[in-house]
Formats: structure tokens, C-alpha cells, sequence
């Protein structure tokens, strides 16, 4: 009998990038909207579903950073660890979506609140591994990250996307 | 007893764009690189698993250009078909890929002949089916594609990707 499998907690889905650029408030006031930039690196869509919770965080964490889809100079596929890479964070409630008749419905995602605050640990995780990184402090690499329950406006640039799901 | 699952046939990514632009030919031999272009729409990530065939196609086609994930100016969501928006069709095989310590692994990607027969099947009938929608006939919308085992270099403009997953 093969093993039902147990539902996903987590769903990310990587792009590598030349370029992205995230709008991370919207214009109003009068005022511009605000934007943050990397540059060469990854590109991290992030949702979490019901029943995810602190102690997935560092697991997905040290996955992302450390799984090699990066591709160096000499063609070799690396970390964005070991690139090193910028990386850009992008919370995307959608990628929960389930197909019901012509309709998404996000049935499985996790509470607001609750998404929030995990999403929140994920992005202060990995500003904390790539700065613990020698390699990634002395190259200057950056984290930036989308604002949770924004729309996330963005331009992306690649030299392929290369893109890839993974859940957890 | 829960069902186990079937293992997926193909996986679809679908992103929302401003404008899209993607490399067909890469520059060589002092010629230019050659690219597609689209304005507001749909990206379409496409990738096929062993098992999949022919008769899948129609299906996947009918639902990607049907499912409502396309936002109106009235900020209802409709179909691209009704938007109505350009389709960009991007051949993802990374899409197919499974984690396997800290590299992906590609096993159940269908074999290279057969997924290109595919690919062609379903770009030729996106093309169909949008040709045969007088809305979509009169609006003078598009679709592109890539070009099937090139590097997908992509350039993308978009208001909210709104990431969604579709496995058939």
C-alpha cells in the first residue's frame, strides 16, 4: 500500500534573476511609491499553508539558501550562498490557490495573522544566514523583501528564469 | 482510506504581466538575439511528465485559457480569453524538478521528443483557441512562445504576478 502523502505546509517557487525590482508601497498621498532593487540572485515566492508553523521556518530557510540552481560563472549550478546572490522575497498567497471549476480558492493557505508572522521569521532568517556568510558579507549581497498583504508589483529580468517549486 | 494521489501528467505556471518579453533566438554568428513580445496578459509556464499525451493537451489548454485569474479594469477577475490579454507560452522543464539532497533531480520530466511533440500541440492550439474568439479576434490579442530546449531568457513587467500552480 503506498503511503498517502501528508499534506504541504509550505510552498516556494524560485527564480533566478539578472535584475528584480519589487514595489513595496504603493503610491498615495502625492507620494511615489517605494521600491526596493537587487541584482543578480534569486527570487523567492513564498506561501505558507494551515498547519505550518515556527519550527518549518529554519528548515525552509536553510533548503532555499543552500539548494543549487544558481548558475556560476563557469556554468556550474551553485547556492546563492555560494554564488554569492542577492535575494528577493516575495510573499504570494496565490501559489496556494487550489482549482475549483474556473475559480482559485485558497482554502489551505494559512490565516492572515499567523502567515504573517511566519513570514516575517523567513525574511529575518535568511537577512541572518547571508550575513553570518563570509563569502556573502564581503561580496555585498543583499536581502529585500516584499510587504506582506501588499500587491506585489514587480519587474523581473533574467538571463532564464529557470524556475522551480518546492514544498515542504 | 484516503486515495493515493496520481502522480501530475503536467505542471502549469501562470503569471500575470504588463508586458513580457522573451528571447527565441540567441545572438550568434554576429546575428542579434530574436524576441517575442506580448503586452498585458498571460505567462504560461509549461512542463510534461512521463505518462502524458495527446489527449491531455486539450485539456490544459481549455482550462489555462479559461481559468479567471485575469484582472479586468473593473477588478473582477475573468479569463484571458474574456480580458481579453496576450498569451505567453514559456517550455519550463525545471518546473518538473524534485529535491533530492541539495540538487534537483528531473526524473519524471517527460523524454525530450515526446515533450516537444506536446509543447508544439499546445502553443498550436493556445493559438487556435484565441483566434476563434471574435473578442479576442478584434482586440488584436497574441500569443508567443519560446522556443522549445532554448535558455528561456525573459524580461518581465508585471502589476502583481499573482503566481498560480496548476497540476493536471
Amino acid at each position: 500500500m503506498a503511503a498517502v502523502p501528508k499534506p504541504a505546509l509550505a510552498r516556494a517557487l524560485l527564480q533566478q534573476c539578472m535584475s528584480a525590482r519589487l514595489q513595496v508601497k504603493p503610491p498615495e498621498h502625492g507620494a511615489e511609491a517605494e521600491w526596493v532593487e537587487i541584482q543578480r540572485g534569486l527570487v523567492i515566492y513564498i506561501c505558507f499553508f494551515k498547519g505550518a508553523d515556527e519550527d518549518l521556518v529554519p528548515k525552509i530557510v536553510n533548503m532555499l539558501l543552500s539548494v543549487k540552481l544558481s548558475e556560476s560563472e563557469s556554468g556550474e549550478y551553485v547556492s546563492v550562498l555560494d554564488l554569492p546572490g542577492d535575494v528577493l522575497i516575495i510573499p504570494q498567497a496565490t501559489l496556494g490557490g487550489k482549482l475549483k471549476g474556473k475559480k482559485m480558492q485558497y482554502h489551505a493557505n494559512i490565516e492572515k495573522e499567523k502567515g504573517l508572522e511566519l513570514y516575517s521569521q523567513f525574511v529575518t532568517l535568511c537577512e541572518k544566514e547571508l550575513s553570518a556568510s563570509t563569502r556573502c558579507a564581503e561580496a555585498g549581497v543583499r536581502v529585500k523583501h516584499g510587504t506582506y498583504g501588499n500587491r506585489q508589483v514587480l519587474k523581473l529580468d533574467t538571463n532564464g528564469p529557470y524556475t522551480h517549486l518546492i514544498e515542504f
